[in-house]
């Protein structure tokens, strides 16, 4: 028996991602968002949502541009810190002890001890209700060489990224591995109809 | 150090997610995202990424509706196949042994057998590139009672949804509880600047 919980974003999992800007007089500034997620494979795109009134919100209409800096589950109460100050009141960076670097790409910052980040362009800005989604082309992807695994490529379990709860309001480590995409349900496939 | 990866749809965490719809002939069909997270809280609206190509992809068109399937990491394999085999040719249904139920909410069909359900209507569909962006707002969310927590909401550790790593293609459980979102960086906020 399934229970109705009614018109909620009520959903698992959701990311914990740290979206970098810089204000009117180049400070950088970090938020911790929830609603976003890869939007788009050609351009690689990721999307984004944030109300108009945070201060994010015109720091990327302005540099139209903006980061996702990747928080590790050592770094959960920064990221949670995140979500909770505003920009306007407080440098967010100094306040938790993180380093902001200027992409090289970009007109937005990232959070240096963070072990991936997306250096994103603007492309489009769309109105859904209270957020805005803001879709941003990846122009690049980086990540510690310490959390690769031994092709060289991002390790999951060594970026050891944040899964959050919605409505439960609970932060999450991610687990074991499952298996291989496209292939633990290939056997169904070839089964007939 | 980090190192480069260039312009790629790669970050963690990606949920996996099925996406239900009706085709022309009102039969169900399934399909596996990643690309996709809640877009806005009010109206809260969930956001699926769909090529034009796939057979799902003039079904939301002319249904007006989708919903998303949360599966279980038991069901691992069969939400692989959903993301594998293609509702043109087959019943993904029928061969994965599970059941469509039809939404009195909304026009599409849930899985049964998987542990959360998000019932949508399309309110927007966005052209981003070789995606098309669908925004669903939440008219119902569903969770099977033996997977909610003492308060009688949806438990992420009962739930048990799958975790995608893009590029690697590989699937991961939930690990841990970390803490409360909106309270484990309150010790950071109070601290001076």
């Amino acid at each position: 028996m399934k229970k109705s919980f009614g018109a909620n974003t009520l959903i698992f999992p959701t990311p914990v991602w740290c979206v970098g800007s810089y204000d009117t007089a180049g400070r950088p500034n970090i938020m911790t968002i929830a609603w976003g997620g890869i939007c788009c494979s050609k351009p690689p795109a990721v999307t984004v949502s944030i109300r108009k009134s945070r201060y994010t919100y015109d720091n990327i209409i302005n540099r139209g541009a903006y980061t996702v800096s990747v928080p590790d589950e050592s770094h959960a109460a920064e990221a949670d810190f995140f979500g909770i100050a505003s920009g306007r009141k407080k440098d967010k960076f100094k306040a938790a002890g993180l380093t902001p670097v200027r992409s090289d790409i970009v007109d937005a910052p990232y959070v240096a001890e963070f072990p991936m980040v997306l250096e994103c362009k603007l492309i489009h800005t769309f109105d859904i209700g209270a957020h805005t989604q803001f879709v941003g082309e990846i122009m690049d992807v980086k990540a510690d060489e310490s959390a690769l695994n031994e092709d060289g490529k991002p390790d999951i379990e060594k970026i050891r990224p944040i899964v959050f709860s919605p409505d439960v309001s609970l932060y999450h480590t991610v687990g074991r591995e499952i298996g291989n995409a496209f292939s633990i349900g290939k056997t169904l496939n070839s089964k007939d109809k």
